[in-house]
């Protein structure tokens, strides 16, 4: 038994899609949410930057004495986790490692495609575990899609949304893969319009395999709270639009208090 | 004459144009340029945010022995321009007030649009500056055209960017406005395409007036320099996609240095 919190944090909303998960899976835990809105987006940020901005995000989580931390961004998982993850003495999840396992398991003909933002493709990371577990990979960074979905574009038969899927898309469909992994948390939001556009896939949504993967260990571990669950909700910014845009997410309204993200 | 440096910022990459149409006018001028490519985007953040931000650009270019700064970015002049200036002992100029006497020139029929960053239009501060000079005007936030023109979706017929501005400038077209203000700098780079939307309009782009109101304030102070112009750039996060970026603005690539823009 540990009813200490677990800790989630995302460059800004795309984190809520593991915090819905981790409800379904985990109706017990209190999790703290913390969504860096004042300095979204990470994934056009240089590697440095995102090092420096994931070792605050940490830090404020562990003020709030969590048990175990989620990075529930797919740009924080695959440029900066690795290098920081031995810098903290509790354990970091990210967002890469079950879902690179879940494509292999789930792909037919051995190719897998991985779209997220540039810094995550840039890093090649999914790249380098699909090739370990011997398949063929081809990296589309896709950085318009976090903001077509920030500004509400996700309609699934939105026009706009819908010629940036078949812009950037186009060389997964050369490729031939049939299992493509939404390496950016935003990214299951236009699912649908992605499918649309890739006929006859399956798409792998990182945050429901980060989820239940998490929830194995902590059971394994007899890390399980009992207490009754909740979720806290910061944020570096201004918390209306969060709240606006959380509704995306979570089907849901919620409250958020900013803090100074910075003094971390 | 007064050989010191004019002081130009940005979020990001927009402010590029002022600096465009400085350089043609002005080409005697000694520029310092930053964007705050390690913030950027600001149209979506809080006012307080953005206060700060601006305070912290203004205090780097002085830092640089500027004469005078322009806020080459629609958000900090609607949002912060008011509140900072007096904390400044320099002339500040922003990318509002000269665009909205431009407008209201142009206008045939009385009837402006304004399209911005959703903090820009929140603002309400040239549709205020345009209500007293006696126009009606609409001001309507257009949030993914940012992103749409960082991510390179700027050919003229590009059919996201189309999707994009048939749906944002919809009520511009029921409310018969002649004369849109472009009131954000990055929205010239996608002009076109705005202009095949909404036919028969003359688009306003502040840029432009706001460097031919500076030439005219210096030359009629006797503030020009005599020197040899040149322009250095400064950027807040790794330089290289603002190098790439720069291409877009201003035609010619161009070598920036990164700064912390925190210690400011």
């Amino acid at each position: 038994m540990d009813s200490r919190p677990i800790g989630v944090f995302d460059s800004g909303l795309g984190g809520l899609g593991v915090v819905r998960e981790l409800k379904k899976l985990l109706p017990n835990e209190k999790i703290i949410y913390f969504g860096d809105t004042g300095r979204v987006p990470y994934g056009t940020r240089s590697p440095d930057t995102i090092k420096k901005y994931a070792r605050q995000d940490v830090r404020f989580l562990l003020s709030h004495g969590v048990k175990t931390v989620i990075a529930a961004c797919g740009t924080v998982s695959s440029v900066a986790l690795d290098d920081i993850k031995d810098e903290f003495t509790l354990p970091l999840f990210g967002v890469v490692n079950d879902a690179a396992d879940c494509s292999l398991h789930a792909t037919k003909n051995g190719k897998i495609a991985v779209i997220g933002t540039e810094a995550t493709i840039s890093s090649g990371v999914f790249e380098k575990k699909l090739k370990i577990g011997g398949a063929d990979s081809i990296g589309v960074a896709c950085p318009l899609f976090v903001s077509l979905v920030e500004c509400g574009f996700i309609d699934e038969n939105d026009p706009c949304t819908m010629a940036a899927c078949k812009k950037y898309l186009a060389p997964i469909k050369s490729f031939g893969a049939d299992t493509p992994i939404l390496g950016c948390t935003h990214f299951p939001i236009i699912s649908k319009t992605i499918s649309k556009v890739l006929p006859g896939v399956v798409t792998i949504d990182p945050s429901k395999e980060a989820a239940r993967s998490l929830a194995a260990t902590l059971s394994a571990g007899g890390m399980l709270s009992s207490a009754s669950g909740s979720v806290e909700y910061y944020v570096s910014d201004e918390p209306r639009r969060f709240k606006d845009l959380a509704q995306i997410f979570l089907g849901e309204e919620v409250t958020a208090e900013k803090i100074e993200i910075e003094k971390y």
